[in-house]
């Protein structure tokens, strides 16, 4: 079992990483304050890791409620489940909630938690590898509102994160992809070393070969720990992370959560990032064009929806989170392992990209 | 003009108290960061003071959005509202918030500040009593579950609080005295000397009178600020605030939301918490019938509805925030100036409380 620590002050918490620890007493106990516990999770991974959760509980007086699976139901009503099992169950406000499933379950059960009754202890045991790497991590929590993603949550920090590298056996090709997405990008922005490794390595993480897994878990989650221990609530740095992000979110409003999984639309966003990169002058050609191919080699798409227009991207692009006073403001590479974030680019260059006509594009 | 400070570190912020600030821009200018705001009111409050704080406002882009007037919209539905106009408008993480009316409007206009976008900047514009010396300071912030009041919520503080004691000239009768029962309440629990001040001054609070009113406004909030910068997270003694609150709000979900005020359930709620003390041995028999005369000549109720039975007292309270797993943790007086927080108390004393046959109860 591999530790790191997220570094903030009194906030502070560690990450635990290694194969088989969801059922592991010993990690749960030190960060489970009181008795009662809520387990959230959904209808998909309750059945495969519930009861080996459980067991892990033993001593406790757990109750669970299970939400539906997918991005499609991030919002108020799948939420207000949360709550109103907590009710029902008359939760106190020294509880633990447990958010036991991917990025959609650790989002809404964290808001759950910092919401209910002002906030409650608790713990992320991501179960897909996007939420190993990069959303179970940070304190980002929320919920999706129909006109933009993640409109609605909080900064709220876990006491503890449970890796279980295991449950990655049981993932879906396509969510492994998604999920190499965000590792792939903690190369780009901040580790050409780490890039270079993937590049390597790839094959392996995609075949989910345990010891390449864990290590490359292990890197994305300390570089993660460390641009969030700079920056919790995103006031400069840790803006990077949302690197391809701006344009993904735009992808995935347009064609409805869940139907691009996260991840993918990340992967072509990132792709639009560094071609807008190279048009700005910033990128080397060469640079771009082993971005694609990784992308690609880790099942990627490199591209948004044929049937995206530009209008579509802009529209959609306003409403994020990152627009200061009107202007889209995006992460740019100036070199794989170097981002920065600027609202000072070419418009045409940026139309170019978001109308796919930039070179390179199909 | 007067001005006290919340000193909360970096999360410190001014109140200013005193009549006619609603229009003054000087008073706002610098707390607010960019050009966007967005009002939050409510049909009755709107009406009276918009205008008067868009005219302070010349120079930025002000929306508003109106919310239904009363407790029982205090909910996800109501609360959605903000969120929607905040998207409809395009506003960005960078906007501000300014709540505009009561505790109802404070607490939902707090939380979408809380919550829109991970947290933007808000400030309160308190136009009731009850508001201008508890609710808009120290916080708290959430809307109500149907299971229990202020169940869902976060804790987040305003950039400033703006109490314009105008405003008060328009408050119906039965709201004035449902805010003298938190003005009450600072003297019970931290303050002799300002309850012998009240059993003085009652007559001109209950007729508006303005220099008297500023003067019990300005107490009550140093109190408040006092506490809250002790303990901003209530984990310790900010939970005397709670006086008469856990027996209140059972009030309220028992009668439904808004038709006892929650000053009005928490005038009740205190008398009880002074007749269990005096049982418990803590509070003279001379306190007990000062505390309920002065509450009666505020025109409060000093019991609770006749048809509630120690039953529905039982099951509401326990599904109170301050519920310990599952002990019913109240505050008590050990005199009037003095409050502590206790679950050790005789259960028979309780009951006699709650099933209105303590002596002294009708």
């Amino acid at each position: 079992m591999k530790q790191l620590n997220v570094s903030l002050g009194e906030r502070s918490y560690p990450i635990f990483i290694g194969p088989g620890l969801c059922n592991l007493a010993d990690v749960f106990k030190p960060y489970v304050r009181h008795k009662q516990v809520m387990i959230v999770s959904n209808e998909t991974v309750s059945p495969l890791y519930e009861l080996q959760l459980r067991e892990a509980l033993q001593g406790f007086e757990v109750d669970s409620v299970i939400l539906p699976d997918g991005e499609a139901y991030k919002n108020w009503e799948t939420l207000n489940q949360i709550f109103d099992a907590l009710l029902e169950k008359e939760h106190s406000r020294q509880t633990t909630i447990i958010a036991l499933g991917g990025g959609v379950v650790g989002d809404m059960a964290g808001f759950a938690a910092a919401s209910y009754q002002r906030g409650v202890d608790f713990i992320q045991v991501p179960t897909t590898l996007l939420s190993q790497v990069d959303s179970s991590v940070g304190g980002k929590t929320g919920i999706n509102h129909p006109l933009g993603k993640n409109m609605i949550g909080a900064f709220y920090q876990p006491r503890a994160v449970v890796i279980d590298t295991q449950s990655l056996q049981t993932l879906p090709a396509r969510e492994v992809s998604a999920g190499l997405a965000e590792v792939i990008k903690y190369g780009l922005i901040r580790d050409e070393v780490f890039f270079t490794w993937l590049e390597e390595h790839i094959e392996a993480l995609v075949a989910l070969d345990p010891a390449t897994l864990e290590q490359a878990i292990e890197t994305s989650c300390a570089c993660k720990a460390d641009v969030v221990a700079a920056d919790e609530r995103e006031g400069g740095v840790r803006a990077i992370l949302n690197l391809g992000h701006t344009f993904g979110h735009a992808i995935e409003a347009f064609c409805g959560y869940g139907n691009w999984l996260h991840g993918e639309a990340v992967g072509a966003g990132m792709m639009m990032a560094a071609q807008l990169s190279r048009l700005e002058g910033a990128l080397s050609d060469q640079d771009v064009a082993r971005i694609e191919v990784l992308l690609k080699r880790a099942g990627l798409p490199v591209c948004g929806p044929g049937e995206m227009k530009s209008d579509d991207y802009l529209r959609l692009m306003r409403l994020d989170k990152k627009v200061l006073d009107g202007e889209i403001r995006l992460v740019l590479l100036n070199r794989i392992g170097s981002a920065y974030v600027t609202d000072q680019y070419s418009a045409t260059h940026f139309e170019s990209v978001i109308s796919g006509t930039a070179s390179g594009q199909r």
